[in-house]
């Protein structure tokens, strides 16, 4: 079973609809990297049943992207910020202290907003 | 029970995860503007059935929110991308073409993203 980076994005957005149980295994699967095995070990569970746990929030999440394709959206407008900073970047060279200021400006906000989304 | 502006964004984000009754129910409600006694007359169901419906699928979608919060997070990037679209609306009166040119496209991108959020 490899890991997915695609599930890791999911589990920002739809952990907190997982149960404590689900959420706290999947976090320490892709978040933290551990393995099945460590996590069975630290938990005190058979390593089939982290895998069973794992297993069953990714399908869950994967339903919940199908359904509401939250993280789709999400990450059309982390591309286009990515537009933005680039033509911001551009105007950052002007020789124009106003606009060098105002292009500041915009590449500030555009990275703002691209944290706040993996961040929040 | 007043119509609340919040619930009609929630039900753009969360609508998927909603039974397909519940939906529809709801969405005639809010986003169409019907009152409860059209929906009941329109579904030949009671207007306490139709307000049963619309109740428990605003709950859902409360607790939904309180769980994941996107529609919080999508909110800080439109009130982003506005800044962002000011900054460069300034920009644009510039007596530089390729200026004007560059935040035209900043503000033609903002725009777009701010239209992939309501309508995606």
């Amino acid at each position: 079973m490899a890991k997915n980076l695609e599930l890791s994005l999911l589990l920002d957005f739809y952990g907190g609809l997982l149960t404590e149980k689900q959420r706290t295994v999947t976090e320490l699967y892709y978040d933290e990297d551990l393995s099945l095995s460590e996590i069975a070990e630290s938990h005190g569970i058979s390593r089939q049943g982290v895998r069973d746990t794992v297993k069953r929030a990714e399908q869950q999440m994967l339903e919940m992207e199908s359904a509401l394709g939250l993280a789709r959206r999400f990450r059309r407008i982390t591309e286009g910020l990515r537009s933005i900073s680039v033509a911001a970047q551009q105007l950052s060279e002007s020789e124009n202290p106003e606009v060098r200021r105002s292009a500041l400006q915009i590449m500030g906000l555009a990275e703002e907003l691209n944290l706040t989304e993996s961040n929040a």
